[in-house]
């Protein structure tokens, strides 16, 4: 049975109703992500050939902003799941991925990440099987329940192994130590005490040269982000028009005039950011195609896509989270309701790189059509 | 022993500890009113004849303004306090004000209040020594824990009628109820059972002529807000401020640059904001001062530059509660620091009456010199 | 010789290089115009079958979006060319449209109008051979230096009647009495005096029954209006790229730093309105392919699209005739650049219909899925 | 007969009248520098000792910016003229005062500037008499016209000698080559050919020690932008507001509330934009009184006001320029009312010094309390 969005709808109702109580509580949301898991969701960007739907990149980004607009923490932890199976994609051999992934299929398994290359605190120590994993990684999104994980790590010398192990293997420690202001049930660190990492389940020797197609799953993460925020912005507008809709349209055209004019403006803040995500998720499909055949250029100008509708959805989500409630009005603020998080979940997660800095290297793009730097871009 | 800002700063930083969470707690800050209470500043706007400060109303903001830095829904019970020892003020004879406000300074009492215009369902049903009380009153802000209150309710005609009652007075029932996602520890409705109101205590009768005297109630209601929204401004720039120093300012210029232009920005909106609601309150003593004397061009006027007051620190608290983020980094959405109580305050109060409308109101006085309508001008 | 857009390069120069000349002069750009007649642009949207290059509209729209780059008044009447050649597609029978269009191919000859049809003073008064067009009408764009030109006018009951007559007619006198602040170069008044309007040449008499594929005319007219914003944005930023590549890229960070974020927000800006604009451009061209055929739903889709791309390309317009001297600096006030006529051409053009409409419309679709109305949407 | 600002109003009422004109034309406003000098505003700044107004310079700065509503570049000379009078004030011996500044008062006469620090061309050779003068200065505002002026020169040391000189001295040339897109009628280059500089003319020898008087002036000059950006702000809401009364309110809600909106934003920014003036204008005052004894961190403070104050007028005078067409409707674009001059005024002045730098030394101030560096501060 293909995949098919409308069948999600009963799916995110029930993740809409729940949103705004485990925003509260913070906690792991396990019945949820199991519930994501139950619809078929962590197959979909598995190739047919090990089981999943192998849908192109830029639909299954799709789901993950539909499901975004309800609830962008859970749509974090399934997008990072797919992050996961790309850079396995990637890096992995053939063998690798069908030993990793058909399960992933079939069992309907979550992925977790160590993988977070700002932290070097992990160290890979070689061992006559492979490596031995001692230290701690933070920033593990999505890896408390999760079945595998990826995982980074610095060798004797600073060089960067890649690998994959199972979550539940002796040694792993994977604490619930997210504490933040939005984006709530997302991620945790992981310590990690004399875990053996496999030869065979190792992504990336210390010793493998670079090449522009590593770099593309860069690209996916921050395309994920841009997904997330216009889902964000979308759900927000979402929230306005039904707060508008049951508080009663006002009957004096000078309020009415200038709320419409507001819902408006916000309608187009959002459609923006996802016309423009979807612009850059179609240059990202084509990018992903090429395979080890992708040059810099290219993979240049999707980056440079990418950062136009990141800004374009940083600012979207940021201003749709403030103003439904100038649209919603004063009954937006009930507690019960908890609006804010959407503000806070968009605020939180646009720290990720600041803006200002993207900015700046898209102006030396537009101006001397130098290649975006770096991890971020 | 005169009234000195800088005295208070041990009570301040006291207030600043326990804010954020006190805001995750929510509950009544019984502690907090008190240690307000001891430091004599529910005593600072009562004329001297009766014990109090007798300060001017500018100087009186300025303190609430302070307070709001650090807390703005405790700054905005201590502002409340004082609106209704304005009430009095106002509408009360010599001997209600002696009798009602001796007290308040003797004692160091919290007045609460039940008097929002808007919610029209508590009845005054006359009776031989006055009115009874009966029905409900949401919005009364900081009455839990007060010994008196203001009550306004509408007589068999519709007509309002105005008086005291002491809060423990039997047949009130005040309720913790207030629910939202900002300025917690504030609000709760009340209850009133067959509440006495004696005739003595009346301090509006349904047949009082209306007087150009009475609205400055109003005005001073707004110039409240105006500066507890620059409170937030001014506090949540603070913080940003004190990130960026914490975490070291950026040696690389070109991520260093901007983030002073942010903060500089941050800066200018805060002053701007202070600026603005000093003139306004010096306009409010001028009005004050002028007593029964008070003519409405002069109301107007007040009124208008009170509202333009309002518009730039409606603004400036919403943008740095939100741009606190990008100055401080990823490091100030760390939950235990609350950081995002600003930007929940502001965005739940600027909600009090519609900027759009606010806008109008001075567009109409732009271009025809009209006098700004109604209750919350 | 099928059209090749960048063989225009040499033409677009020269163009440039006398805009801000032509803009200090006014007048009439009759070189240019013939030059854009020699380069083959005015049978671009004409069908194949009468000798046209019968170009998808969302094509011809970038070519009028690339002319608009280095003049948007020329691009205006190049576009207007193409509205009226539109006219005769949706009204005119397949014998009209032979006879008007094929000479339109065959001897590069300009289109003007004066069909505005808020202007009302036209008379159109039946006569045995057809009608006598009588009176006056404004903002007849590009009508001078035309060869033929759509006329609407009011028959005795009010009713519309629309047709096609050539400008060197006896009666007719074209006026060069556009007196703008920007669009220097394009309108003009007509009058009408005793003019012949052959039965033959009635496109819509007065008893036409209204039809959808009618109103797609005025989709067309909003998506040129979007594509001269977008260019205009895209010229600015280019001259901002320019004065700063010229003027040496400062060499301090703290100083670059900004002016590279400036440029990078522009950047994003313009793209954003080109892609928003290409997403209109493609929607439309699926509208106009349906011909006859052609249901409310889709067209009010279409014109939401439009909408939505119009507001983006206005403010980013705006922004950038604004912009391009803080990116440019101090050096791009010079007098002999004429650099402001971005702003004074993109600030005429924004005023056609206002904003805030434009968003109250769209909020009401946001919010009711309700049909834009009326002419402008 | 002392000065009154009201008097004032027939003088502004021509120089209004004309002010679309003249910014066509370019050339030199004499008649209207001459209405200026007749009007008595050439002695405002001048201590009465002398026969002059001496009005505190608060005061002095809403006269200009009272005219710069009506004409912002005339408001310019007449400002510099009073910038060269403060520069005596402030280097000048009694002596030298009394000599230059009597025939200021007493034959109504301008004052010119060949100031400019930042172009180091102008020599001044050491001679038997006092300096020879040679080479070039650019940006001589209102030198033009003038009877005398300031001018700065590097001696063989690169050392600064400022003095004074008759404009009509032998070797002297005036240029009327200013061309900028904004603020016409104002600059020109002067060129000195072997210029007597006397000994007795010298304001300030190269072996002056610096003081922290001697950056009051750079403080003043910083004060008279504000108040030219601030009467532009007022001037194009004048304008607007005009527009909206002249061409009718729209009797529909819809249509009306949003315009009144945008009238009251902008009214809110234009009075802003004077408050934070006048606020800075009275510290100005404090500093300029204080005279020899001023301290630095006095100095600092009144900078920073003055900072404040340039970015809050910096943004109103863009917005204004640009709201005034939104508010005004399309009829504000008719091409005799040239009121687009308001924005071409405020986009060409604001570039005097970037914004971006302003906002990251304001940051430094707040951030660590540094002292605002170097010239433009």
């Amino acid at each position: 049975m293909p995949f098919s969005e409308p069948d999600l709808a009963p799916l995110l109702d029930t993740l809409a109703r729940s949103a705004a109580e485990r925003d509260k509580e913070d906690g792991h949301a396990a019945a949820q992500k199991q519930a994501l898991a139950d619809a078929g969701l962590l197959g979909l960007s598995i190739p047919e050939r090990f089981g999943g739907d192998e849908l192109p990149w830029s639909r299954l980004l799709q789901v993950v902003r539909t499901v975004a607009r309800d609830d962008s923490a859970l749509a974090h932890l399934l997008a990072f799941h797919h992050l996961q199976v790309a850079t396995l994609l990637i890096y992995g051999t053939q063998e690798q991925q069908a030993r990793w992934l058909e399960p992933t299929v079939r069992l309907r398994q979550w992925w977790g990440n160590a993988v977070n290359p700002r932290d070097e605190r992990l160290r890979a120590i070689a061992s006559p099987e492979g490596y031995r994993l001692e230290g701690e990684k933070r920033y593990c999104s999505g890896t408390l329940g999760s079945a595998c994980m990826t995982v980074s790590a610095r060798d004797a010398d600073g060089a960067i192994v890649l690998g994959v192990v199972a979550t539940a293997q002796h040694g792993i420690t994977v604490r619930e130590d997210w504490d933040a202001i939005g984006q709530r049930q997302t991620d945790s660190g992981s310590h990690f005490d004399a875990v053996r990492l496999a030869r065979a389940d190792v992504l990336r020797a210390p010793d493998t040269p670079p090449s522009v197609r590593h770099t593309v799953r860069t690209c996916l993460g921050q395309l994920i982000l841009v997904n997330l925020y216009a889902g964000l912005a979308e759900g927000a507008l979402a929230e306005a028009r039904s707060l508008m809709a049951e508080g009663g349209i006002p009957t004096d055209a000078a309020v009415r005039a200038p709320l419409l004019g507001r819902l408006g403006d916000g309608h187009v803040r959002a459609v923006t950011a996802t016309v423009m995500a979807d612009r850059a998720g179609a240059q990202f499909d084509v990018l992903w195609q090429a395979g080890e055949a992708v040059v810099p250029q290219h993979r240049a100008e999707a980056a440079v896509a990418i950062a136009e509708a990141k800004v374009v959805a940083h600012r979207a989500s940021l201003h749709l989270g403030e103003a439904l409630f100038d649209i919603g009005g004063a009954r937006a603020t009930r507690g019960a309701l908890g609006l804010d998080r959407f503000w806070r979940n968009a605020r939180t997660h646009t720290l990720h790189d600041p803006l200002d800095q993207k900015l700046a290297a898209l102006g030396r793009w537009s101006l001397e059509g130098e290649f975006p730097p770096g991890f971020y871009q």
